[in-house]
């Protein structure tokens, strides 16, 4: 009965694992269609996002059935729910993906992003990738050092949305109304992207440490401190 | 042990029910510190949500407590599971009015929102707060009709964030490039806010009906179509 229990378990782990390959995959596409104005690959990063959709949702029928018929109780019980919560990240994360890919389609045959924030917006792709990779090889090796690693790179995250803003708070800017509405935008989306990221990795520590919740909220993104500073 | 075990489970409502209205307060006092340029009034929303967090990391853990304790299965074990995802949900809106108060808080002593949009933002906030009173009612109330009202108040949200893009968009739009990033941050506030309210009160109606879970997904909110339209 145990054997099947962490069967069960391992399954779930492992369809968090692929749901933030998934979804690493997916931002690092979306923000390549953006910059290179890819419709095609654009469109197949929406379509994509069903099958990360399709994993949670079936992730959170397993888990469910497996409170229901095994009663799991002290760490295995939190293993449980907190691998529901870790789903939702997951889940949510596709969603900011797919916002950057429909926003490649919208300004298709243009790109959203003006010349002199090409490689800002590539960096912050580049990074979100990197964050979902360190925080799905943390969901794998429950390495505690590597998941406190995601907070220094969310911190590099934050400097490029400062940067972000600085271009556009700048009184040289010079693309108009649309492209700051969008630019904005995107900086939002890699941020909270990030942000979800880091949340997968806390929750992971707190499996692992047994520390405080409180601890382990996602650093909530502050939209008004990147402004303040530009 | 049955009645302790549904008093424990009323006061896992109670809490939701607490937090909705909590946050649904938030709203409204954050849109009117943001209009009116009041300071105090913005920074006592700022410091308020310490009271939705402590709320959440509460009743997060009597839900686990409770899992652990009492082993609820089929219906029972589904309440506790949806509890800790509407808890989620409100944290969240908690965060995104907190986010308007400090938006609210940077640009004093002037009101981040020009004249021409007070009235839209107004009404934004407006239902934003009535979206959020309705969730509080449907998960006292189970009543899934009104449950169902969420939707089309939410289609309304949808239409007022489209207004606001037209504005944004417009070729006579005189108010600069900060203020069209911070309008174009409280329009997602606003629109994300509302998902939640949303997404709670489609919970409920799980929870009562057993409706299959893909369509309980809270409505993504797709800011690429708002710009397309506008």
């Amino acid at each position: 009965m145990r054997d099947a229990y962490h069967e069960e378990l391992d399954s779930i782990s492992e369809s968090l694992v692929e749901m933030a390959r998934l979804v690493g995959s997916a931002i690092g596409r979306a923000t390549t269609a953006m910059l290179d104005a890819d419709l095609k690959l654009a469109e197949s990063v929406i379509a994509a996002d069903q099958k990360v959709d399709d994993l949670q949702h079936d992730l959170e029928g397993r888990a469910i059935a497996l409170l229901a018929r095994q009663q799991p109780v002290a760490t295995d019980l939190r293993i449980v729910v907190t691998s529901l919560r870790m789903s939702a990240d997951l889940e949510r994360s596709g969603d900011l993906a797919q916002h950057v890919a429909k926003l490649a389609r919208l300004r298709f045959p243009e790109s959203p992003v003006p010349r002199d924030l090409q490689a800002t917006i590539l960096e912050m792709g580049q990074l979100a990738q990197r964050l979902m990779a360190k925080a799905g090889e943390v969901i794998i090796t429950k390495d505690v050092d590597l998941a406190l690693q995601l907070e220094t790179d969310d911190d590099e995250m934050d400097l490029l949305h400062r940067t972000l803003f600085q271009h556009l708070m700048d009184d040289r800017w010079k693309h108009g109304i649309e492209t700051a509405v969008d630019v904005t935008l995107l900086g939002r989306y890699y941020e909270r992207f990030a942000d979800h990221a880091v949340s997968v990795a806390k929750r992971v520590v707190y499996l692992v440490t047994g520390e405080h919740a409180d601890d382990l909220q996602p650093d909530t993104l502050d939209q008004a401190d990147a402004v303040v500073e530009a």
